[in-house]
């Protein structure tokens, strides 16, 4: 390809997750077919990302203000922390609007295949939120139903546990929607095991 | 989600081919990650190519200079020029490094489905460089083999003849690495009829 810049372009974009050469090569190609109404916005989009949200001190969640909105929001619960992995895991909870207490990222799990030990999480600042006179009742473990998921939960329940906080782990089963015969053993047995009284 | 700036972002981002909801959240995330290393270069890489990149106004290519780099490489062909449907088309060939004359980036094709009519396409700007002298000797037409890319091949055959140029198409048949049970009717019945003798 001719243009310098463009090629430079592409190639950053392909070491984005989900973006391969030829997606990179139609979003800028998409781009430049309309330039005020969509390269321009896109650029002011991503300078105003760059030079006004932060990370959260508390959390760890991102905004444009710290603490974020979430951890300043006084009608939320102080009461109720949800422990997260990920950001994107905290905006799914947010979308689905089941929580109103407020959450930690960890920013990522245990794992001892990729050398993650627990100096490497924010676990210890996650302690500091639970101290004496935190007010602090229940810690939901919202990680996922992996083995890395699991481990880092049981690891979270061991400190906490002592601090006299309420640990809690998402429930499992039947995803809404599922059909059984595409479930695996896992999951129907965890729905098995969780079965519950039929509402009337 | 709370941050206003970062809600932009993924906003329009979704509004570009390929990037569903999910993953523009992903490649934002992905982006403030590492912000030194991946934010701020790619929207150095935007500016760079929003303020240096222009369309040639021979051929429609993208590039940083006008007449662009194909057009002004006295090494490439005058006489023979490739037309193409878009500039991704024309980067295809340049990977390809098969043709080595210049290009002409028509725009689209011909479709009365969504009402693009010749004027609708850079044909005049065709037929120009096409005038008496300038020694161009063979147009290819390289358009996909659909109805709206077969229908403005015979429209631009009817229209260059006349002007004493040879006018020639891509070969269909058989892709390379392609299985015959796999290929449809047309496929098939245009590799058989464009049949070439075993080279030894």
């Amino acid at each position: 390809m001719a243009s310098r810049d463009l090629n430079r372009l592409i190639t950053l974009l392909t070491r984005s997750p989900g973006l391969g050469p030829r997606s990179a090569r139609r979003l800028v190609l998409h781009l430049l077919q309309d330039r005020s109404a969509r390269l321009d916005p896109l650029i002011a989009a991503l300078q105003a990302v760059a030079s006004r949200v932060m990370t959260c001190t508390v959390c760890g969640n991102l905004d444009e203000r710290d603490p974020c909105s979430i951890c300043a929001d006084a009608e939320r619960s102080p009461a109720e922390i949800c422990v997260v992995e990920g950001i994107e895991d905290l905006w799914a909870f947010e979308r689905s609007s089941v929580f109103r207490g407020r959450y930690h990222v960890l920013g990522g799990t245990l794992s001892a295949l990729d050398g993650v030990r627990p100096d490497n999480l924010r676990i210890d600042r996650l302690l500091d939120r639970l101290a004496p006179g935190s007010g602090v009742k229940e810690v939901v473990i919202a990680l996922g139903a992996t083995i890395e998921g699991q481990t880092t939960a049981h690891y979270l329940r061991d400190r906490i546990a002592p601090l006299g906080v309420e640990v809690t782990r998402l429930g499992h089963g039947v995803p809404l929607g599922g059909q059984l015969p595409y479930l695996d053993e896992g999951t129907l047995t965890a729905a098995f095991r969780g079965r519950q009284p039929v509402s009337s």
